[in-house]
């Protein structure tokens, strides 16, 4: 698409690098723009700014916060001797939302992946293996995706954890989720729900 | 969804008012922007300032432009003297992606949509009167959509071009799109394309 303008053409580039958004995408959101007023313009590049220059991570769990530790670390309420090891932020937020999980965690801020270029030294594996020094941690959860990348960290951290003998490691379930058919879900998990299946007795909402 | 920081719930405020963008995808947007460089941050703010403070919009046709008379209104090859009507900026680039039409443009930024609370004077409607009584025209294309407000503002273009007898005026061709069956084609496009069929041998591709 030719554009009228350079400087369009500039913010229609730089808006189609977010995730999931193409040229005619981007193009709508610069014409949206270009029709804002000066100051919700003015509000919206300062807003974005102020994310690289303001915005803290936890010193404990690197999670995002705007205070030195954030507050689920801070929250005296939280189970300080449960912590999810996780692979990003979103991830944290997701289980938040769950509102079934009282404990604490640990973003990785990544999974093993030698294709990506992201090794071990890259994660924040030694800062998790710091603090099962340092906190007194009973329980590790794994809750890393189902994943080729999340399967290796998943086994490079419990191999870390053999470290830590009075530390009981745990994973997230997996299996048919809630209100799926079984006949449409994937052999593996399928496969995998009936190979790991569990007492009825022991299901909890 | 709880956010953990302010800051990043402020971000994704703002990018969730961009069209189409719901909390989801702006949380994805503002992750993404909080894990690029900071230079490319300020790449990204400052493309999208610079659309306010840095682009024009063309005197005489009133299309966005780096210069104060566009490219397309400069170009001694355009056909100076037929001028095509259309909503906005978009419709500009959708008409010369076809590279079919050699003509001039006038935009009027909108449709009468007393709805929306946008009259005449809201429009760049009597920029194009003054076109028409300085400008040597000899054809005016109307190019605006077909809902009850594209209508509605034909109406009152067409009633204006009355003072105009020299001035042929004309409209795009409505009918069924190339390609489409026939039996997937909604009843007005098809009982129209009925009504007014052309003759064969005027068909140009």
């Amino acid at each position: 698409m030719d554009l009228p303008s350079k400087i369009l053409e500039q913010a229609v580039n730089e808006l189609s690098s977010l995730p999931g958004v193409g040229k005619r995408s981007a193009l709508r959101f610069a014409l949206h723009l270009l029709q804002s007023t000066e100051s919700e313009v003015e509000d919206f590049t300062s807003s974005i700014a102020r994310l690289k220059s303001d915005i803290h991570y936890c010193s404990r769990c690197h999670c995002i916060s705007d205070t030195p530790v954030c507050p689920i670390c801070a929250n005296p309420k939280r189970q300080q001797n449960i912590l999810c090891v996780v692979e990003n932020i979103q991830d944290v937020m997701a289980i938040e939302n769950t509102q079934q999980y009282r404990g604490i965690y640990h973003v990785l801020g990544g999974v093993i992946s030698p294709i990506d270029g992201v090794g071990i030294n890259d994660l924040n594996i030694s800062s998790l293996l710091d603090r099962l020094k340092k906190e007194e941690i009973s329980e590790v959860i794994l809750a890393l995706p189902t994943t080729m990348e999340g399967d290796t960290t998943n086994f490079y951290i419990s191999k870390q954890l053999q470290a830590f003998p009075q530390i009981l490691v745990t994973t997230i379930a997996r299996g048919i989720a809630i209100g799926d058919n079984l006949e449409y879900a994937d052999e593996i998990t399928l496969g995998r729900s009936i190979t790991n299946r569990v007492p009825f007795n022991s299901i909890r909402g």
